[in-house]
């Protein structure tokens, strides 16, 4: 089968034939029908330090994506040949302390696939059955595909109450955007939108963004005053990663606000913890994965319903053939979600 | 002053003149510029049961109200004359163990404007500094007037998570249908209004139900199973008040629902606690008033913003004069909100 | 191997040899060193009109227990033999949408170890590895037997806060005296107890209870009233199944109070749903099994550290052959856990 | 009358004569019957540089106590002369968005009695009347002093849940220790206290921490995993504000674990985010102050109790007139809770 593969220990991937993966008994076997371009695999595309601290190449990459069962193992049950499905994306123990409590997502033992396991950029994948969370067979390829990072915005926004809320999203990647959507569609009273690059901050005022801030132009936390009526805003959703947008991130939050941080900074961040949280009394969430499959089960009802427009969401879709266009454009970041068609 | 005075005990209510309420030093006075009808003031113009037992005639009823401050006592502080504002109904003890705790709307002597106390239909309020809201000065003053009791149906319906679940309201009076733009506005997926009446199933679906049923005509059980996948529904809002609806209402409730009761039964229900509570492991809330002021502060901003659209709240309009059409509406069931113009 | 059989419909059980159980893939067989007997047991062992209806003899009934694990199927990882488990009894689907989002214990399809597969008052027992819970080993097996009963009074007290409030258990029963327990390791800080049955409020005194109502002599609204200073109770732990006592719950409950309820009422019972609920603004919990394994790790924390005295609520042992003396004291109500040893 | 009078810019405070307070409409006389030295008192009295920046002398300075009052403002209900009483010490505005929903407790224009006003180290004390909290009469006057630090140790401990968690509590001065009692009587199953301090830990002890760990001594990590299980624990109530021990509590986190930060390090703090925080998917928060008035429930309920023994927690009772010997025990961190007399 055809699969966009990390071949060796340097930037770029390349398109081979590899074998259809066989499956266990307790796994399916996948045929992709859309699949989409995450952060981490562009890590793993531009070989930074962390790509070179976790993956070991050669291996088929990717691991967003929907399709079709067309293969069950033996003791896999209420999943059937034919459905249309996403999958959970972590690979989880099932035993440590949080797993038995129902904490799958911050499983102590958690793999990824594409990652850690042979991934979805190919015709084929195979995946524990356990992961696998089934579509709506009228759900089109390309937004089932990009359920799973939307999951990531889901789980960062509704970690708490956000209707009738002012919300700040900084970091507008295509989960940020995501972000603005999902606050939007749940009733966030005003959505403000902080980025540096303007392209980005255009997509975010097509999802709905009340205002926009260019942290790079404006006075951040002035134009966030003027914007809250001097209160502060309610919540922060911090998916940049940059210490600077998230020291204003913990200033511009209201006394009592959640600052929910999915974001992860190449290194530790110098913060004000008796001026910007205790005293204020800030909630400060760390968000990782989604909630299996809590989440999930949002995502698929937020789209389903048409109450977030996956449209505006996916800006581009290529053939499988040409994923170096899509890995272009994400490291460009001119893009939403680019989706991939095998 | 004019006044709509329930004069006597008996049906009906009449128009007459009395004085300018005085202020205590707590107190502040209210010339109002938009009121509007409760159910609560249709049993009082009615007669019925409760209202014999409860009310003490002659005095002015009402208490939705908006208007400016134009006299404060002398230890009010933080309010200013000319300041445009509305007020919270329950005036509280401040004393009592839920007081002390912060559980206001719970307090043990809870008195309620215009039913304990003179009230505002009338062209001058005297109330509590305590109980003051102030709206922005732009907010149009029939829209103020209804933020108390689109409180009730916010609190009822924000009382857990909405975004991305499904949503049944049973019975469709004015807060009913207020509780359908309110579910929509925060994310509920899908939507399901009940009534018996088909002009305030109209109006449910004016303000975004996603199906309506006619309990009267339907099966409501089997409607409501088709309509959520034959999982049931995550989240009932009961405001019929009806022993047959509620029953329903347990019924139709998916597994771990929650079912929020804001409807006052006339009479004991007879429910299956075994089947439709515990072993579903329900949620049922009973709910009264607002939280102080957490709930005016939502309804505020949703009203605000435009999340929802008071323009189809409110049906109807007249001068304080032409009380009589707007009881009369609301005893046959064909109004949203009816608002009375000092 | 022995084991107590429901051989016929109609009263009793008895001791009878039967083939040791065969596992599946995905079972374990374990090895019973100890196992109590629940109330369902003697819905069994009587043949009230549930158990008419639910069971089919002739098979070997029990659900509660401990033991040591003795054999593994092929695809079961994360356990092994010689481990010392016991076991959640409810037999989830996995795939409804309960189960999907993590909420086991309210799983549409459940199935219950002994009521509709065969049990564990036996020598041996074979379950799915997903029901197992993992002992520590130095865990006495009669204690490491009740975890599943307690397990349902954790879920019912730790519903909500509990430190620093009143609490009220109704119907002292095994786990009536659980709750008292747990409800005084978890910071109550008043606990109350109702019973009719002086043995069993005598149970309740040495577990710590505060105060003893017995509901038979006492008046016991006016007697609520004196021991929280006329506020009422913060908490009400419903587990009598009784009408009265269930409406005297309601009642004594404190404005903006909990009532949580694990009994199982036989018939439809009527509530004041008005003044009872919806004034007050309670919440009301219907309480099912326990959180999987949530519940699990709380119960098993709080009888390893010594928080509950377990040497308290076990007031028999008897070898498995005594079934009928076991049986006897729970008809009778003069006894706490009873456990019998294979 | 007498007052502990911080009469100068610079080390130390005196004993003087100052006339007693006059009272405000809406203001309560109180007669000092214990107050206790606080870490704040102990800043103004060496004279740091939080003190130079914040404080005016000369005034009289402390905010923990009890007393009685002697006289009430012409506004004032509720309250009676006689009644025994303690004070919350934020003096808040109530008109803010927090005050206004009920988050009294981050209010953004906070006073603090003692250090924005005239304190309590005095025979007599003047306060607001809704900054009063009543005692039960048979609570002995210094138990009711330490109320006011119980809380801050309440409100960190009780900020989630605790029955069958384990908790670790960085810092075991006075409110540390207070946070070992209540994690105890809350029900944590393990109490970890970590300080440099032995005569500290001790007291720890004393109080019921399962385990001690002297930092300074010991591989904090490696000895937590080993008392958890390697697991990490539940739960951290950091009050030492070292940061290096900050990050340690962040290490010593389980995944989906809860930080609540109640110290006030001096400086910004380094935090590695991604690992630390978002990977384990942890929940930190800022606590300042105290619920009004939910915290003072919890701490009066606790303490009247006994579920917390206030003889353990309070090492040091003096004339008010040798205050020096209190605060050199403070300072020399040689004590717990240290009364004064008037």
């Amino acid at each position: 089968m055809k699969a966009v593969v990390k071949a060796k220990r340097g930037f770029g991937a390349e398109l081979s034939m590899i074998d259809i993966p066989t499956i266990k008994e307790d796994e399916v076997l996948i045929k992709v029908m859309a699949t989409s371009i995450c952060g981490t695999d562009v890590h793993i595309y531009t070989w930074d330090d962390w790509a070179k601290n976790r993956v070991n190449p050669p291996y088929a990459f990717g691991h967003e994506f929907s399709g079709e069962i067309v293969k069950i193992g033996a003791s896999v049950t209420g999943i059937n040949i034919g459905d249309h499905v996403s999958a959970e994306t972590h690979i989880v123990c099932g035993r440590c302390p949080q797993c038995m409590t129902g904490q799958f997502h911050i499983c102590q033992e958690t793999k990824i696939i594409g990652v850690d396991t042979q991934g979805c950029f190919a015709e084929y994948v195979a995946l524990p059955a356990r992961n696998i969370w089934v579509n709506p067979k009228d759900m089109p390829a390309a937004m089932a595909s990009i359920q799973e990072p939307m999951g990531n915005a889901v789980h960062t926004v509704l970690s708490g109450e956000i209707a009738g809320r002012t919300v700040a999203v900084i970091g507008c990647g295509p989960i940020g955007i995501m972000a603005v959507g999902v606050a939007k569609a749940a009733g966030a009273s005003k959505v403000i939108a902080l980025d540096v690059n303007e392209y980005r901050l255009g997509l975010a005022k097509d999802m709905g963004a009340d205002a926009v801030i260019n942290s790079a132009k404006e006075d951040v936390l002035e134009t966030m005053k003027d914007l809250t009526d001097n209160i502060g805003v309610d919540i922060v959703c911090e998916m940049s990663g940059h210490p600077d947008a998230i020291n204003q991130g913990f200033k511009m939050a209201t006394n009592g606000g959640r600052v929910s941080i999915l974001s992860l900074p190449v290194k530790p961040v110098s913060i004000d913890l008796t001026n910007d949280i205790v005293f204020k009394g800030l909630t400060v969430q760390g968000i990782t994965g989604r909630q299996m499959f809590k989440t999930w089960q949002q995502v698929s009802r937020l789209l389903k319903s048409g109450q977030i427009d996956a449209g505006k969401l996916i800006t581009h879709e290529f053939p499988l053939e040409e994923f170096e266009k899509g890995f272009d454009l994400m490291i460009k970041g001119q893009c939403g979600k680019v989706v991939l068609l095998p």
